[in-house]
């Protein structure tokens, strides 16, 4: 019986984060700390691999959040090493409402010099071939993820180290992948070619960190050292330290855009840029692109506070609080009542009438994926008895799917797929519908001249149709790129 | 084993939520989606009565959220009928840490005329007085609860209803009581005569509501009617309305002025003011009463939000997302580790670096009580490189515990009531630290000529020390009040 | 969703066993294990209530076997002390199907001059006539349970000390009571007049300890000391030893005679015989009163047994396990698939059809209560090949309910109550049906001239339809005594 | 935190049952059936694979009794379909006291043809060395089960179907198998050369199943068909009904003969005999070859029961229930008291003073393997006063380990690997001990002239140390078989 979401969440969800550590007693315990700070990469399921010679490697995959889990001390004891790497998960396109606990990662394998375990946040967009050719050859799979195909790879390497195999692996693997991963002795991270997902390397005492973001570094005390490099292998053991290599062809980088406007918490720093201040500069463009005059800049909270707060700065219309956020919210629900089913966002948000009552409201959200959740938000502002409403949107209309790593719904399902901005202000039913163009939201990352066309500087394939790798086994499903159109 | 509670919330925690349904099918629903709305006010348990012909009486109570039991239909289908009530608790001075489900309200009471449920936010202060007397005649106490005495009472009454049993019950118990009560027929609401706790009438449909916040009847859909005033009764029936009664002698109003500071939630209205816009307003005063250079207004989140806002507005320094909030993190851990145990705030709370680093902030928080957590946040705000840090408090210093239903620390453990601002401002180790003054308090709700000395408007026993109503118990147990000093 | 019971068991259930112990460290560890030894008198729930001076008096109830729940150390640790009483029970007539917590004993109570807790064996039939009494009174029961008025009456008792009260409150009490109970520093056992229910004194070491069966004391090591007597109550303390009581007016003692046919279990020993011996001496009457000619004697398991040891041995036809009882099956399924609620006895018995097959078979089994457990074994007997099925039965017909603490059908669901021997033979369809005399049964518990009919050694209304004790809450419902016909 | 195991049971323990059915709707539910009758040879783990074509393949895995776990309806609901298979487990050699869910069967593999999966009973004794070679060439194991080497053996190899893939497997594994597999459309049976373990055929209706013994078939009314011979694979499906292959090399079978003493049920069949009238056979034998004057046979329950009912039958002397078991007793505690853990046996059998008090007794069990439970029973026989005690075993001395799927001790465990007859009895401190000779176990079982030592016609390598099938891991690891010696 998978959990029900009883409002949709309307949101593209980043599907994992993954964080690493060696040097430090009890790594689990920091691991587990850390996963809590990327809570916000996958909320489904969590997992934490450690080793240590006395017990070898151990491992616990568990649903629900870290904090439920991973914090208690009968099971943190059975994790015991000074390395340990962990995963949190949203949940992979395969496997929909029936996800397994197998599903969960680090996957962990037995070769024959050793045991290793990956945990790997993106997408392989070639993995039905690779699995079909795998199984072909005698490989058993034991999950619906894609990114088992990298651990049965490594199976059937003929390299005689771990990072020998991981390399011939990924060489054969395509799509978006930040690895972290760990054998008896060494703490492992890889981006991509393209760098698509973040990975940041951090410093604690004499141990050594890999996180998705910089904010798990922060909850347990870690320096920040550098983020790891597109294209980069390190390898990090308390002897050597950390030995780079770039095992794989060079490619200019692509960045997801969208870590900037949604994924990433505004804590994090990206690329040298503090999330939050890009965010609170997004809001400035849009101010600049799109003004309208009004009474109360408003966040959808809490995603769209710092867009709202720069509207709010670079407008001069002052900034308020006109919808709540109920504290108490998680995402699912077990077996729910029909009611619950039906609440959808009115048990996450409500609005404060008193403020809004009367007034022209500018209302600041990140994003616009089916438009549900704006059209139900929309209806709650006008029957508190908002004057005009006018939707500011922190990023560009999402148009296509992402195949590295976040789940999207369906082309179809995509407002601005079929919808141009006009028909999506009447769709939604509010006074006005503005969305940053690509080029602003280029320039609020800080690219000045905005989108280099040629040579874009980010993936920003969602807004564009441009996806710099090719989804195969998508596209072997019938799925057309705007190139194939 | 009682859950820890790995860091010190450092607040005053409101104790209870109550919230009932006459007149609407499948009522003990609209009763968890209004505690759900009211789950701030109480998160150890919840708990539901409802009343059905057919079923009779039918009780739930949880630890735990509300959304993560009485959502479930298995749940729910076990309360049927058109009338229940309900309850959300923190937990209450008597039974800390060692809470059992029996100790989770409604309490129910079988009499000669049939059975009654009643819920009570408050706390009755000479409740220890009058269970010692009701043992003494034969009663057998159920729980630790202070609330249970108010049953007893009415089973040992010889009125003939269960509403004048109840009016008998209430005129020999003294302190705080918003109380929500059912019998078969009937929904019934009470405020003692001071009205300190608040409790609110609301209609839908051909039902009614009784919510201890309007925040709750958003929720459901139901239209905001009245206040119930200090000292009524109100019975409620489908066939016969409300019928509204006095049966207290009369007193001035003293209506709790922290519930306009931080329990009540924003979006609530109270006495005919919207509690964030009253914060807002603190946030002004606090500008005016305490003002200072500084680059930017952060928030301690998110409670601080509304008056960082304010006075971010009436200052004109801008307003900034200084330290962001983990969405992922609950209240207590079962079983935790030494390393959660010792995490305290950094669970919760991370410093915004880029923001900070090298700019003079002005942190706005909604109080300070024993100031552990204070010393944490300004610990974390110059280790992200802040140039200096200034605390304004939208509260006047917290001196005084209450007895009226609200969770404090024993008087010693409050740093206002042994130190002076300036010996909190050296304690806490910031630049400036200033809080509110009482008649800006006042102000800010609406009191235009401040606090009126000889018979204030509100009860504000937490800052002044003068309690509306003796607490018996605590003076018989040794505590001394500002009088008897 | 009350548990359900696939398998008609079709047995009289005994619904309690009670044990207590003073004067032993850790005092429930010891009751947890007497408490599993008497498992066989309830398995649906249990409770212990321990008292020490430092945490006063603690309890546990659940539901489920005591092996499950009260071994394990986190469970027992919150039980210290070196008094405490527990309580195993199948289910009141009153609760059936939706028992809860609060039904489970023992009952708490606190009272002026300090608390007390109970735990009874038996049932009270004026109890909804004194419950009616006590809440006119303004007594709030909390269970359904006949057993909670015990409690309430001695609350309201003005006698000094906690014995004296619950000698008045017993002597209010009609029916069968063995009773363990305890204050803070005394543990006591009460039986009623009757002594309907068995209640035996042990002693080990220092410590003294009160049980249902002699079993339970083996278990532990304690050594038998005596019966408690039928009227007596005896108080226990470290200090003084057993004191003895006799509160109620003499009455010739009736013990149930059902105990020694199948409540109780085959190696304690009551009233100086041992139950074991008892039974093979039923079998030894029982085929000297209907001998048969056949190949093979089968116990219907394990209950049959020893009677079927006894024929077996008198008569000389061989002893042989015709049914095998399948060693892991519980009692109760909670949500079970149809198939499961269908299966009925297969799932616990299996015919050994290779021993079957081709012989005439004399089944004995312990009772009959509705036929339907009888017909399925006849069935299933057939079905593998019998030549002729005699059945056997160690007990007289059961033709009347019990009201003293045994779960038995309402009486026209008892096959004896409106069927001659030679139709109940005819509805089981097998080949010759014969009960043991009354007399023979009296004989076999050792009275070798009979039962008195004049005056019975025993109570057997569930064969006699003579009830020692009027039922009266029945009988205002209608229930009709035989002298009534 | 493992479950602890209070009491030694001091047994040999089958470590597997498998059951599979075909041709019948919901067959998941028949198998959850059979496999609790099938519960006695394995109780730690259960697990069922379905195929439906609408949902394909899908398992259920659970810890403890079949019981407990597939009788709900809610988990059976995920297992559709007209073929499924099962297993239970006890625990293998490799992971005891740690074993994992994912150590639990069937395993189930995706071939580039389909899926497959497979439960064993029996353990192969080159599982190491097969592992070893198979994670060289790329394998990733799951588990640490001996058994997952079959299908990954199945997953390299390159035949068409899956069944000739499970020839290949099977052809490359040693020791003892009874497998029984499914595909989307065939269940599939085989058993090794030698048939060390049994497996049996049935009929119900239009469908077919597989099952360890017959007494599995009769819970759910199936017919019994005939067994599965040695190194017979069976392809079963509706449409082809049972093809059957034989692809291994012909050799001489050797059935377990502990399946007759022990491990079997005894309302199964095995070779065409009564699994209880060999044991009642054995206590004949045993009485003829080891006569001892006394005043009652009384069987250690409940395995000892049939050759003491043999026994009783044979000598003359009165049978009777010296010792008697509690019905509520189960395996294992999860965190248990100290008390428990040091209660041993007491939690599971009480002795019947009043038989045994005074009285010569004999006792039957079926085996001694460390003889720690048997000095333990001993004493209580002895404190319940028996004058004197006389052990008679229905198996010759287990003096060697088996590694065929029986869980046995090491061998310097096994009192009988270094104790004459003689020191073991003054080790137990009986008055006479004697053990069945192996030629009278040959008798009991039908082999008129006792073992043919050239060519023993049963494995009774655990006795004579004689085994059929070199155990080549054990050995590389040191261990010395008897010729080694």
């Amino acid at each position: 019986m998978p959990p029900a979401h009883p409002f949709d969440d309307d949101k593209l969800k980043e599907e994992c984060g993954v964080f690493g550590v060696i040097g430090l007693a009890d790594a689990a315990n920091f691991v587990a700390l850390g996963l809590h700070a990327l809570q916000h990469r996958g909320q489904e399921a969590g997992g934490i691999v450690s080793y240590d010679p006395v017990t070898g490697f151990q491992s616990a995959r568990r649903f629900g959040y870290v904090r439920d889990n991973f914090t208690k001390a009968s099971l943190m004891e059975t994790l015991p090493g000074s390395l340990a790497i962990g995963h949190v998960r949203y949940s992979t396109a395969g496997s929909k409402g029936q996800t397994a606990i197998r599903d969960v990662q680090p996957f962990f394998g037995e070769f024959a010099m050793g045991g290793a375990a990956i945990a790997h946040n993106g997408n392989i967009t070639n993995a039905e071939a690779l699995r079909r050719e795998l199984i072909q050859h005698g490989s058993i799979f034991q999950s619906s993820s894609d990114s088992e195909c990298i651990i049965h790879l490594m199976a059937r390497s003929f390299q005689k180290t771990i990072p020998e195999r991981m390399k011939d692996a990924l060489r054969r693997v395509e799509g978006a992948f930040s690895v972290v991963a760990m054998t008896r002795t060494k703490l492992i991270g890889v981006r991509d070619p393209l760098g698509v997902r973040p990975l940041v390397l951090g410093r604690i005492g004499d141990g050594w960190v890999l996180s998705s973001e910089t904010c798990a570094l922060d909850i347990i005390g870690a320096e920040f050292v550098r983020e790891i490099e597109p294209g980069e292998m390190v390898l990090i053991s308390p002897e050597k330290g950390v030995e780079s290599f770039h095992p794989f062809e060079h490619r200019s980088s692509r960045f997801c855009i969208f870590e900037h406007v949604y994924f990433s918490r505004p804590d994090s720093i990206l690329g040298g840029r503090s999330v939050y201040e890009t965010r609170r500069q997004i809001g400035i463009e849009l101010a600049r692109e799109a003004p309208v005059e009004a009474d109360l800049v408003c966040p959808v909270p809490d995603s769209g506070t710092p867009a709202a707060i720069g509207f709010s700065h670079e407008s001069g219309i002052p900034y308020g609080m006109g919808i709540i956020r109920n504290q108490y919210m998680g995402r699912t629900f077990i077996e729910p009542t029909e009611q619950i089913r039906n609440m959808g966002v009115r048990l996450k948000l409500n609005v404060n009438r008193a403020l809004i009552a009367g007034k022209r409201i500018i209302l600041v959200d990140d994003s616009v994926v089916r438009g549900t959740t704006s059209r139900k938000i929309r209806e709650m502002i006008l029957d508190a008895g908002a004057a005009e409403v006018h939707f500011r949107i922190a990023s560009p209309p999402t148009a296509w799917p992402c195949f590295y790593g976040v789940d999207t719904p369906q082309r179809d399902k995509l407002l601005a797929s079929h919808m141009s901005e006009d028909e999506m202000r009447d769709y939604l039913g509010v006074d006005s519908l503005k969305f940053i163009s690509l080029d602003g939201l280029y320039r609020a990352v800080g690219e000045v001249e905005g989108r280099n066309d040629r040579c874009p500087q980010y993936c920003d394939a969602c807004f564009s149709g441009e996806y710099p790798v090719a989804p195969s086994d998508m596209i072997q499903k019938g799925f057309q790129t705007k190139a194939a159109q």
